[in-house]
């Protein structure tokens, strides 16, 4: 019999300046709801009801003092319906456009998030509808 | 009628100076597969069958030359059923306890995996099985 490790992972934290405006990004990006809230922690949960819903990691954003210095090591990959309006959106909210030195035809579009945290927009699917 | 954005994590993508090696680490760490292979990249997908198959994100490990220099600004959560065991298995497994500052007395384990990324092992849940 193998032995399964009884190890998950609860959520990917993210160390935050300003927990309460970065998680205003992401709750609006996602459509995530925030479950707790103090003025050093803010916790982002999938939508109740939907498959990631006590399944995937939560999002939870720790006041930290220090600014990013470097790109960071990790980073999100998103998966969009339609790329455009996705990052269209994403901007709209307070992402930019980035580069980290991407081929200049890179099928993914380098994001960074309000406090400069990196992430990916992937393009759809192939016929898939996200 | 609320509008659900059309958007979904697909990965948390690591950086990293040796995929194959430090997917190897995660893979025994959680208990995933690997999905995908090159010899710049490797993907774990959650155990096949379980909830978090093709729910939770994937981990995407990415070749790339720099060396990790500062603490991360993200980084994974764990939740184990048996703290002390899972930290003794992490750290047989190439993981070793680590110290970003957090107080002496805090209830979870400050970790490093193999190339240094900041990890922490919590107590396992209140009357929880993991």
């Amino acid at each position: 019999m193998v032995s399964v490790p009884e190890l998950r992972i609860q959520c990917l934290c993210i160390d935050s300046n300003d927990p309460d405006r970065l998680a205003r990004f992401w709750e609006a990006a996602l459509g995530w709801r925030r479950t707790y809230e103090e003025p050093d922690e803010v916790v982002l949960e999938p939508r109740a009801g939907s498959p990631e819903d006590g399944v995937s990691p939560d999002l939870l954003f720790l006041r930290v003092p220090e600014h990013k210095q470097v790109k960071n090591r990790l980073h999100l990959d998103l998966r969009p319906a339609d790329q455009a309006r996705e990052v269209e959106r994403l901007v709209s909210l307070g992402a930019r456009r980035s580069s980290v030195g991407q081929p200049p035809d890179a099928p993914w579009e380098v994001m960074a998030d309000p406090e400069g945290n990196e992430f990916c927009v992937l393009p759809p699917l192939p016929g898939g509808d996200g």
